[in-house]
């Protein structure tokens, strides 16, 4: 199990063979199991089997490939819609707009697609996460009809696999880890020996070859804003008002 | 697999065995097998050891049974600390502040988290995510020396279960599953037929028995604004802030 675990890499690349309805189900119904915070169960998967909104899908997503690839593309969101029906047959409203009702609901949609993603590896799928959904939320949103309360937080393809990347090196376990206390000062030198460490596997993989190191990579990529609009799009459903 | 999955349960009753120092790390490599978000690997975790240190934090949590009982206790946070250092060895620097850095971080972590409660329970141990970690998170940040752009999501206790709960029925895949477009339509059927499913569990389990149906509780429950300063709180530490 934990060698499953640790065999997991992202697969871009599909065989064309399909994955049924019921297995689909078997697979959401696994993934189901994971904690919920108070058990709100505040999640939604949209299954988008339609071609046409498959291709906008991938072209909203700027992940053409793995999209239309794929035997299967998901998107999970984060949803306090349902808890909406729910409160209003007991004569109540729900308070989607605190940070901490946002937090639950992103916690819990995160939750369940990782349980999601260890079900369908262990029955030799492979999968994607598709960050992408977030490029072009608002259109995507409509794209799938989804209301108030209901945000798109990541897609997810999967399918039998056509061509499996290397496992990449994680920082080590040190470099996360603190015990009773945040020890930022260790950061200088683990993130020296693991540069080190991105450097010789990039440099040695078998394709997209490189020569950078993580810290390089993470200071290119975080110093730009990112998505810009999140926060107006995240408050346009109802998130995130207080 | 599958069967390992859907056997989940929140365990609040631990044996007094300990979980080696070997164990934790070769369970947390496994975890962070999961995918994170352009790799950035925005997480820590604090292992909570020292006695006194763990007293508060089970105070703090307002869990004291499963914090104080557990053989392990750990709060897992959002980390973008760790990323300011590695743009800083380039001379650039983070926009920690954005909406879309806080949702890739919170995102990382539950991914980390929910690779760590797989690995867990597939070596017999149980586990209890501890949402309570934000019923006082500017204490518990000071208690662990919390840096800005780290703020703790949840609190994960293990060991070996003393005692293990019944399995909770979960929504029906129909309910959280939406083909293409999201269907609002079909919660009121199967929200009534979801409540009975839960009354007749909650009825029938052999303790804390109760007469309701899942819809009353999350009526109850999310009707008040629950943890109101969390936004102050996640400000405070340099997310959110546009």
């Amino acid at each position: 199990m934990l060698k499953l675990l640790k065999s997991h890499v992202s697969v871009r690349k599909y065989k064309d063979e399909p994955v049924s309805d019921e297995t689909l189900h078997e697979l959401i119904a696994a993934a189901q199991a994971a904690a919920s915070s108070h058990f709100v169960q505040a999640y939604s998967i949209v299954d988008v089997t339609d071609p046409d909104k498959r291709d906008q899908l991938a072209e909203l997503s700027k992940n053409p490939v793995q999209i239309k690839g794929a035997a299967r593309a998901l998107v999970f969101c984060a949803d306090l819609k349902r808890l909406d029906y729910a409160a209003a047959k007991h004569g109540k409203t729900v308070e989607a707009g605190t940070t901490e009702n946002f937090m639950v609901a992103v916690i819990d949609t995160a939750l369940l697609a990782q349980n999601f993603v260890v079900a369908a590896e262990s029955q030799g799928y492979g999968i994607c996460y598709i960050g992408g959904v977030r490029n072009n939320p608002e259109p995507i949103s409509r794209l799938l009809g989804l209301p108030d309360h209901v945000i798109p937080l990541f897609g997810l393809t999967f399918g039998v696999p056509a061509q499996t990347n290397e496992v990449k090196p994680r920082l080590p376990v040190e470099a996360i880890l603190h015990t009773n206390e945040y020890d930022e000062t260790k950061y200088e030198t683990l993130l020296d020996d693991y540069d080190e460490t991105m450097r010789q596997y990039y440099a040695s993989r078998s394709s997209n070859n490189k020569a950078a190191g993580w810290t390089e990579g993470m200071a290119d990529y975080l110093s730009e804003p990112r998505r810009a609009y999140m926060r107006d799009f995240v408050r346009s459903k109802g998130f995130l008002q207080t």
